[in-house]
């Protein structure tokens, strides 16, 4: 959960803004180097203190209105940028939560509002790096460590966010829990347990130290998972694996943040908070000639995770990612041939530090054209007497990946794109569990609730969730849209009109407001479908795109309980919202020690109106993980997909003139597609 | 639905034998070619009658008892060949169905029975096109035709099996319903509605005719499906695609049926009804240094494919397509680099004609390794100062492939064999809807129910669900393992220890019985687990194996609807049983015109204990489909998973120790892996 990137290449902005030449300029590309340098200098002079009183929290591009970036957007992007501005948060020495509107074009602070609700900004690396540095040098601190027989130079120390327990007053917690090396570099599966430094950040202060218990630090041995550490092999067998692609291409071209492949166009983004963000994806429509809108922006907007283990040193592990540390603060860089296959293009991305500079996070996202050896459709005909007819298209999709490291885990965010108009939304958790060490060494000693599985000796692998919820800003073929929820219901057939006594019909409904729209999916059978209702095919269907949800689950904590009242957006697989430029986030923006006063939840209750007008569905991607030991000591990726699959969209299969190219009918040349 | 693959090259067996040598000479190998004309000689002769008397439904392997099985693999297979048995279905004369087993090694009929349940055998080609051609010939049936101005010619006829809807008599009838051509291939597009011919398929007789109603045919214009076919460009727009594979390899072996790859071990069979069969999967554990049994076999074991159309022509149409036409039988040869990628092998399938020849089924499956820019497992680690620590291994897996087009669907079926021990499932679906021509030509002017979605002029796609379920024989470790029900639920903090209100806790359950185990999946967060419980882990947890589902849907029809009688299997997603030898086909042996009385669900109400014992799970993968205009005139594949994971089984993450070989470290070189 906490990070100290310090590896990060911090530079001065000119020699990189060179690359952002006027004609790959977008309304929504993401702030310049020099813009976020821009953005330093202004507000630095604004508040006119010492630099080490102004601290960044974050610095992200404040997007023009929908209207805006859709009149520019029609005028083929060749408008002049009249719209350009920086949202900024900080924190002044006064421990104030400011908001500041930077224009960028008149090089001017715009607005500047102090926030006065629940909750605090994401941490900063240097002031996570700081509340470590104060623990490990803490008096108390080094006592506990020596009555353990620890090494101080071994321990690693990770800054926690504290939540929130229903306190009436607050300040900038955060608790500093601490690891152990020794032997490996896999810190996570050598907590030092019971040991707890509670850190004010505003005031960098040790407020809290407790050292409740002493519990065994699991072992070292078995849990480095680096590939240079020597290791005994454990046997000389036959099992030896030669997998290798190659793929020429690519088949996509890049023009600034600009992504185009086969019918698709999208705007690729990056954001400390969110980390990517699509924007903009439109396919050519063959048969009509034109762009067609499909999804207006998508990102993942907040990922929640709560630990099932009360202990003190646990209870208040309810974390939320981005809010509390930020998703895309976290993306690490990407490598060909490892992260990405080795036919991926990448783009960098910019945060910021402490004090406003900017530093590049190169190949933060990778893209590439996918061939998995999948069949997009085929067809095998022997009903038609002398003609063998085989027809296959193979499958080849475009897929645009962002990995953020929250600490321990390492998230996977995949947006594929697909010919047949399909976007498939792929989460993949791998990285190392959050371990709790343990008296225990075996699973026949435990009698008491561990909250968890032994997975190796004093060694439990704690339950919890990851509720990582997505904004998908969808626009079907233009912006006024409805949601209809299908649920196909069992009907008796009626009279003795047929020898079947019952079918199944699709009962459709169109959703209203708000309530209509949220669904806590799972039993029934449901189709959620966004159709544009003022736009029909030849043949009369509302144009339209599914959801398709893969496993989907629930929450289980209680609805009472401090977590999920400030997770609420869990309590429904789907949201449906009317557009509003400032719900971006769904368990609010400041989500460190939030109290779930000003989130997805409580912006729904207002039940506003959603049929026919600019709406954005928020979906959520959970999984329950109970460990197993297969995860130790690093965990191998675990899955989740949903699909936007268009639906009466077009008027006929849109790859259905998909052809195979002459050159790869020889059974050693390359696979390609292309398209007429 | 219906087959006539008169394309396929039939032979004499001796030249293909030859490559079955002794030392590729599997128990579970499926019958060579030499074996097949050894049953037809042996049956033939057996009843002495002309040969056209004899019609032959089913030949297969008759498999020895599993532990005729185990102790012989566990001899290193060199043991001879002691057992050698056929299983044939033939219909005589008489208007029986006999079930004959025949000793192979003794040359001998060792048993005959009549069977005398109800249903009848799966339909083999020869019947299915002389029921077409007597339909094409009757002049009740030309008369039809011409009335409709439609070309005799380009008419094209399906034999649909009849369904059962509480007659109490039978007889062996089949419906003949036809479909026009003239300007497409894609007879799926054009049915010509209102004419239905009934078939007796033992007298080989019309004993009805109805022509109840004239629908117009839907127009040809836009559903050739062939790249072959001219068309006119939509548009010469900047929309290419260039994607290609070039897989080095392959890092798998082929020795027989035995595919060895990586750590893994199985069997690959060919059934005419089953289709593929995977057998004897087991993975060599590293630290153990042994290979560990996990599946003992897994195959589709039926497809159940109601329709939800009521009028006379359509509601009988209630499929049961591995029972009534065989999986295997509408098997179909693959390509590479079109069903399957470059790198991929393939092997032959045999079948046999109605009068017991063997005939070849060339590359009916495809194996090959998959990379399709996956990440196995990864993490970037920055929380040590002054080291910069990424560790990423590439997902390499190996894919078995199989597809069968059963009339107008292709099934496209993977099994998917993972680094980590895990094996994916995958059912594909494309191919062509079975669509009901229609007086509409916009959806505004249908008023009554019509079951389906209007997809262009004319065509209704009908709504329809498919049932695949997938026959599991889990060996977790050995045989005797146990089924874990493990419910995940929200437990209250007890008394004031924890700030916290609530949290989750697995709550597991042995599955004593049959009832206890089966599973309606969908509102709770319930975890699947196979645990081999005399065998545990270092640390003391059960060795076992998770069924994760993808998404599960469950059956919409009435109870006490006959399909749904009949396609009982479909009502929990999840049945265990006590293995058996004789319940291998899910909708029962005889599928065509079953009662249900002699099926998974009816073996089941038995009860039987399944603790610690050697069981067989049996997962259905299901879709409703409610068809869009994107599946007209062809589908894209739709795709649906479900993975069996180890869940400590191996001691930790098995593939920790996986290398990237140095030779992939240049950006161009090639990725490989390999494994110490």
């Amino acid at each position: 959960m906490i990070l100290t990137q310090i590896n990060l290449i911090f530079f001065l902005c000119l020699p990189i803004f060179s690359i952002f030449s006027a004609s790959c300029y977008h309304l929504l590309d993401p702030l310049t180097p020099f813009e976020l340098t821009q953005v330093q200098t202004l507000v630095k002079n604004y508040f006119s203190l010492p630099p080490q009183n102004v601290s960044f929290h974050y610095v992200g591009l404040d997007e023009p209105e929908k209207s805006t970036v859709v009149s520019w957007q029609s005028s083929s992007g060749n408008q002049e940028i009249l719209f350009r501005r920086a949202f900024v948060i900080v924190r002044v020495s006064s421990k104030k939560t400011h908001e500041i509107v930077i224009d960028l074009l008149k090089n001017l602070v715009l607005r500047d509002e102090v926030y006065d609700g629940y909750g605090y900004p994401l941490q900063n690396f240097a002031e996570q790096l700081a509340a470590d540095k104060l623990a490990r040098s803490y008096a108390p601190f080094i006592a506990a460590i020596e009555r353990r027989n620890l090494k101080l130079e071994e321990v690693v120390c990770s800054t926690f966010t504290v939540g929130w327990f229903g306190e009436e007053k607050s300040s900038r917690l955060v608790k500093v829990m601490c690891y152990y090396m020794d032997g490996t570099i896999n810190l996570y599966m050598r907590p030092i347990e019971g040991i707890t430094v509670t850190v004010d950040l505003d005031d960098m202060k040790i407020v809290g130290f407790r050292d409740r218990v002493m519990v065994p630090v699991p072992k070292a041995e078995g849990t480095d998972y680096r590939e240079s550490v020597e290791r005994k092999s454990s046997s000389d067998s036959n099992v030896k694996s030669m997998a290798g692609e190659k793929q020429v291409g690519p088949g996509f071209t890049l023009d600034g943040y600009i992504v185009r492949w086969a019918d698709w166009e999208l705007h690729v983004s990056f954001d400390m908070r969110a980390g990517l963000i699509i924007s903009l994806a439109s396919i050519y429509d063959q048969e009509k000639g034109e762009y067609r809108s499909v999804l207006y922006r998508g990102f993942v907007s907040e990922l929640f995770v709560p630990y099932m283990d009360l202990t003190e040193e646990w209870y208040y592990r309810t974390f939320f990612d981005a809010g509390d540390y930020g998703f895309g603060l976290c993306a690490v860089p990407l490598e060909a041939s490892r992260d990405c296959p080795e036919n991926a293009m990448f783009m960098d991305g910019y945060i910021t530090s402490r004090d406003g500079t900017p530093g590049l996070m190169p190949n933060v996202v990778c893209v590439f054209e996918r061939y998995a050896g999948d069949i997009m459709w085929r067809h095998t005909e022997n009903e038609i007497p002398g003609q063998g007819i085989r027809e296959v298209r193979p499958e080849v999709s475009l897929v645009v990946r962002m990995v953020s490291t929250v600490g321990n885990y390492d998230y996977i965010v995949d947006w594929e794109f697909k010919l047949t108009g399909a976007i498939k939304v792929t989460v993949g958790m791998t990285g190392l569990l959050e371990v709790r060490g343990s008296i225990y060494t075996h699973k026949d000693q435990i009698q008491e609730e561990v909250y968890g599985t032994i997975l190796a000796e004093n060694t439990i692998g704690t339950h919890h969730d990851h509720f990582l919820i997505f904004n998908l800003d969808v626009d079907v073929d233009g912006d006024a849209n409805s949601f209809i929820k299908t649920t196909l219901e069992t009907a008796r057939s009626t009279g003795n009109s047929s020898p079947r006594r019952s079918y199944w019909r699709a009962s459709s409904k169109t959703a209203k407001t708000e309530a209509d729209a949220r669904i806590q999916l799972g039993s029934g059978a449901t189709e959620l479908l966004v159709v544009n209702p003022n736009k029909k095919t030849k043949v009369g269907n509302f144009v339209g795109y599914r959801l398709i949800p893969g496993a989907v689950i629930g929450p289980l904590l209680s609805d009472d309980d401090y977590a999920q009242i400030r997770g609420a957006f869990s309590k429904y697989n789907l949201w449906v919202t009317p557009y509003n430029k400032t719900e971006k986030w769904a368990a609010g923006l400041y989500t460190d020690q939030s109290r779930g006063d000003d989130d997805l939840a409580t912006w729904s209750l207002r039940n506003r109106e959603i049929e026919n007008k600019d709406i954005v569905l928020w979906y959520t991607v959970g999984f329950h993980h109970a460990p197993s030991q297969e995860d130790f000591p690093i965990m191998p990726t675990l899955s989740r997909s949903f699909e936007l699959r268009p639906t009466n969209f077009f008027e006929r299969n849109p790859v259905l003139k998909a052809k195979l190219s002459q050159e790869i009918i020889g059974p050693h040349a390359n696979l390609s597609a292309s398209f007429q």
